[in-house]
């Protein structure tokens, strides 16, 4: 049975594993102190236009974002974050296991804005309540949906007069800068943020994410906190080589492109039948409400996740390509559907 | 340059890369359900001979540890571990972040007996100080050192009549088994323990360790602490793979045997010229003690850690063997000491 | 100015005074061992007829909260709270600090239903989310509102049926208990919670909370907790006093139902001039909604909190009265009201 | 039965009580806000001649450690301390709660010198290990020993030039400063440390210590992290009033010398009869070492701790003197001895 429930269903990109193959035997020092890492974090700070940055590079997401956040915030402080923010519901209470509470506002697209932001502060100005010190966003958001590049110009101000921090989790970035209608590049992500992740298992790699942090003062020590996490990986050359290879010859983005075509394939097979969606999603995760009935007979066979219920005839269903997806997959869904 | 630095200086062996290439394309489930960590889980249950264990895979040492740890106790509770014990000493403070002491006692073998708990046990009966609880030991140890059925069976009748939690660190477990002289088997270790793990990153796997639980009373709810510290991999099929290979035909074994022969090999080249030992080690880690102006002659070809000064003129230094060691290579050191 | 703005502007109830005096010179063991605690406990088991509950004096209400709610979860379990719940919003994240997530659900009279725990149930099943375990309420509410038995009764009968400790924050709970049409006894808290605290600091008492463990699973080890929370006064007979004054003569009841009826005054003076209340609170908060020149003109002389925003020019108020409210005061707030 | 067992037997210095009764009708503003606390506060500074620094008044000494430690580090850092430190043993692992490490080193005298804390930044270089940054000290230590201004001084020298924080427990405070022998003020405990509080509860009140925050790096927002652990207490005047009693006409140092007086009372009397002491201690504690027997009958009319076995027929044992020992019982005490 053919998969949509996710971007992670398979291995990695052949070519990833072949660099690990070739590169197999040479011994590397360990803990990310291996030649492959620092040429990989070469290339991404050439991408990204910033050589002050610091990158490292850790084993997945929910690692990555308490890692991050459990460094950046003192014990007092607290993140802000969608009530759809991974952080916010998907993580097992890691943030709060780190120490810190996890306010979340209101969002029907999935995106922080200003205003909403302003609202937690104006009832947050005492010690009798947490202090609102870090914001965190996704690009693309759980919802498939990005922001522009003004938008995020205008968060990234927002927090800078207001001394937050601006967090992005990319776990699935890829999809949101090559996605249709996006303006923003790698290197708008990082002008326009404290800090944000490059995510890699979504996008081909077996695992790893690259965190880059550009604020000054939260990269002091940072590897005794990836240490401490237990986020250090003794062959952190697993990690470089597939970075490296990942940004050699726009590989990235490449991966990234293919998980969207597949995307807008399916969603304009789906829209020819006049189907509806939840949210308009320019990313590599869709979702289209679908009668129940439908959807019974779709999971005959295909795999897929039901999100959320429309009505009682009707529920929204998500679908997910990645750099794996078969044309012939969703032309068979496509097909499938249109029965 | 040759490195004798650890044992994590080279990628995988070579069969468990193919399997990840042969398995690549093959749609799996995420987070652990896929049918390799399935597989995995069954071959190490029938290795040890106990189909009641729960086996989960985990990426590292030090994110085992405090993932089990951490789940192990409350919030009074603490650990007791030797002056050399990795948690005590080499995990950033990642146990004490879980929020648990690790009180330490002295050992010149690496290794914990009875009577060592006893004193901390005596010392520690009210509410004035913390309450001992877990005993956590290596095998081998830091030092190289293995435990014997004995003294394992011993310990665990102490920590059972004194409603303790006996937990191994297995990290070089293979090299343990191995060892000669030994006489504890896999299955001895799941029997005098309550909690191990069998360690894959350091004896042919790129990452990944093996956590067997065998009291009833620290399985449950077990995957919810592995993801709330960021530790369940997407891509689960990586781990569960390389165990996979690890158990399929006794390769775990003669990896770590090859490990061992290495080991013995450098050992009696330099015991032919009457070197000394910091400690009589049967594993995959030795200590011999040095003149410093030959250490500096061998540091000219190889690489490798000093591991302890021991007077002026001396030092030791500690030289740690492979799946992946090169008998040529060890051929080639000694005779670099012999000059 | 005179202060309706809570419930702990004075001193202690003077009879206390008088017995701190009184037994000041005699020597007492420390840390709760005093025979004054040893009283006091003995009182308040005997008060809710149950010999077998374990009784803990914790100097305040955050305090209390934290360490019970810090002892009775493992770290991937969760807390749910309606949004106005105290440790919701008002304890600077003391519990995201002891690591677990505090969920929320919507509540209009600050109470919360079974069905909206079932609501969370139903969305926290499996490892990729915490478990809710605990569910915290508050009586009377933050919003001054009460439980009937029938209603604790009910919320207990689910929580037990849904392995879920049931929690109350009594930090008034004798306003509570003596409120107008309450039908709840500290025997029913006990029959229908597993733990619940009986609040000195807004009766009467300078400091201190009596904590009831009922639950046998919960018992075990708590005064470790206590101390490791720096909760554990050295000089514990401070709480014992008070907590043995208290439960003397029926004082905790008269000092509540003194506080609970200077309240009925200010409520049936304010309504015998139609004035509106935000929510119909029994006990010693109540929340009258005023036109905003009279709220200006009611705080050149007397101090409370503006508590929300109803229109342009309306605004509720927060007054709050004790066991210290004279009489007189209430009268002269009516009077400068009817103005 | 006359208790020399420790410091806080007794309630609290009269005139203390005296003033809770005077001003308790009187209302005050909660959580600190109190006129009693702003008072107290300032006399403290002029004492110390430092109008910058920020005092907190906290509930007790374990609650002040933990709090002030806890806000003071990042999760990677970690405390120095000697073994016999009060948050090294006494504290039910109330730092390490916090998430740090305590690395103790050894002391025979209870103090910390410069070079046992640079072998200690000596193996901790990296990031494997934690990152020493707070020398933990007490004043006096858990020995009775005391701290010369020089040794102070160097000690902070030290600090300073390796980037560590020097803090300071001062539970028993007033006894260290006004020891025959001592030469430092407690403006020099200012001087020379980034933070210390200044004990209360052990020195006639009914609990509260004063913790004095120098180094402006640590001062930001702490009121936040004290709310957050429980430690803000809601009648904050009971702490207020207190202070504002001990600091003024001397009080403080007049009740630590009464308690080193009959300390010293009770030092001469033992030393007539030629009695070894554990150790030289010039405050309100001593070790006389006994024979075994001898503390049998000893302990028919009085209270003590036996602290430590010295050989098959001596131990030592802990006599306490405070503000409220009397004469006559030391006297007695003597002659029950000398029998």
């Amino acid at each position: 049975m053919y998969s949509f429930k996710n971007d992670y269903s398979e291995g990695a990109y052949p070519k990833i594993l072949n660099a690990l193959i070739e590169s197999n035997m040479t011994q590397e020092e360990g803990y990310g102190y291996d030649r492959h890492t620092q040429n990989a974090v070469s290339k991404i700070k050439n991408l990204i236009h910033n050589k002050n940055v610091d990158v490292h590079l850790i084993s997945g997401g929910t690692q990555t974002n308490l890692t991050a956040i459990g460094a950046f915030l003192k014990p007092h402080e607290a993140c802000i974050s969608t009530n759809t923010g991974h952080i916010a519901v998907n993580e097992t209470g890691a943030i709060e296991y780190t120490g810190h509470k996890v306010i979340t506002v209101d969002s029907d697209d999935g995106k922080i804005y200003p205003d909403k932001i302003e609202n937690i502060l104006d009832s947050h100005s005492n010690e009798h309540v947490v202090k609102p010190k870090l914001v965190y966003i996704s690009n693309p958001t759980e919802l498939g949906t990005i922001y522009t590049k003004e938008e995020l110009k205008n968060l990234n101000e927002f927090c800078k007069s207001n001394n937050l921090i601006l967090y992005a989790d990319g776990a699935r970035l890829g999809s949101a800068i090559c996605a249709k209608g996006a303006d923003l590049t790698l290197s708008d992500m990082c002008n326009f943020t404290d800090a944000f992740f490059i995510g890699g298992t979504k996008n081909g790699a077996l695992l790893g994410e690259a965190l880059v942090i550009k604020n000054e003062n939260l990269k002091e020590d940072f590897r005794y906190h990836i240490k401490q996490k237990g986020a250090l990986l003794a062959k952190g050359r697993l990690l470089g080589i597939q970075f490296e290879q990942l940004f050699t010859d726009n590989l990235y983005f490449e991966l990234a492109n293919h998980a969207n075509e597949m995307a807008y394939l399916l969603n304009a097979g789906l829209k020819e039948s006049n189907c509806k969606f939840l949210i308009d999603s320019p990313t590599n995760q869709i979702f289209p409400i679908l009668e129940n009935k439908i959807i019974e007979r779709l999971e005959q066979k295909f795999n897929f996740y039901t999100w959320k219920k429309i009505d009682n005839n009707h529920s929204a269903i998500r679908l997910v390509t990645s750099w794996a997806t078969k044309k012939e997959a969703v032309l068979e869904f496509i097909n499938e559907f249109k029965k």
